[in-house]
């Protein structure tokens, strides 16, 4: 078995939908609205949670097999809304982390400004 | 430049997180949240537009960076859930279109259960 | 039948959590959460749908009992964060609404910046 | 003053977005979106702190005004959504209180079912 990799799951997921007819919805906007679902139902799983019991997740086979199920999910809806609109998902990474490497030098001071919530804020 | 691959990126964004301190806040729960809402701002992005405005998002170059920028945000949060995790997320993604595949037959006349929001329920 | 207002149903609910012994998990961060999670299952009652289709969702008395459902659901976990945290839901909207009327006064040329995407941003 | 009601914060938000032309834009589609937008931007503030520190957020004034301003946000779609498709919310949440005041009896054992992780999935 060869590894997955991102072009060939983009061309899978095409094809399962074309074969289906399901391009008419696979807008961008809708394909946005459903990534958004589904990061929600992969945060549903935890949203009762403490802390510890998050961190124990994948102890429990039904909650791990469910975890890796919105895993693929929140992934399918993300790589077919960059191939509908022509990102690169893995270079607009990549290019994110050059530059959230020049935002945030390593050694600044900790304190709140440190946190990681500043760095998606651009 | 080689492109960038799913274990390099996770790689980059652990070394990242690491010097500067911010493991203790990624944990499971608190990635689990943070993916939700960077899919949140992605869809802020499409939120007032019509469909035909957002299928041409890409033309207008700033809004084409946001958009990258956003998805390089969901894709970051969710490849460090994995690692935390220990999930291999193309694998879960593979795996998942196989049950899709044979859950959903080519073929089933159409209707409101053909459609795309049945294919993620399970 | 008297007509439920804010503060009955906030009592209402806190009863209910009380005597299930579920206060423990409605901290503020849960809640939040719980919130956003609701949120995104109305959200994706209309994610394939046209704009058209969405218009005349609640003609389908299945799909408007689904949409009351979850409304009740955000409403629900909103009134009970804002007991939590000792916020009146109605006096913040009050207060809101007074401080936009004179960010965004009446008469400004049209354009992108006059777009309802603009309102919420402070 | 006088308490601020549901009805009149609905008229006094219906009246701004039609003096402003945003009408066209608030669609049951697109407000559902905006609402689980704000919804995210909710959560965003708590989404690095521990619980405990989520539980002390009043108690910054900035922070608190932040969350505020994001609960008037969250309530403002949610009334407008409810508008524009004839909903009454809280006589919603009240026949869902009811509703799962006969689905969750008092009394039942602990454990996993307990939790409130149930009460909203009907």
């Amino acid at each position: 078995m060869t590894e997955p990799d991102v072009q060939g799951l983009q061309r899978r997921l095409a094809e399962f939908a074309a074969s289906r007819a399901w391009q008419p919805y696979h807008t961008p906007k809708n394909l946005a609205a459903a990534l958004s679902v589904e990061a929600a139902e992969l945060l549903e799983i935890f949203q009762w949670m403490t802390p510890d019991e998050a961190e124990r997740v994948m102890d429990d086979p039904e909650a791990a097999h469910r975890v890796a199920d919105e895993v693929a999910d929140v992934l399918a809806y993300l790589l077919q809304f960059c191939r509908v609109l022509g990102i690169d998902p893995l270079q607009a990474l990549s290019a994110k982390i050059d530059r959230n490497e020049r935002r945030f030098p390593v050694g600044r001071p900790p304190g709140r400004a440190a946190r990681p919530d500043r760095h998606s804020a651009e």
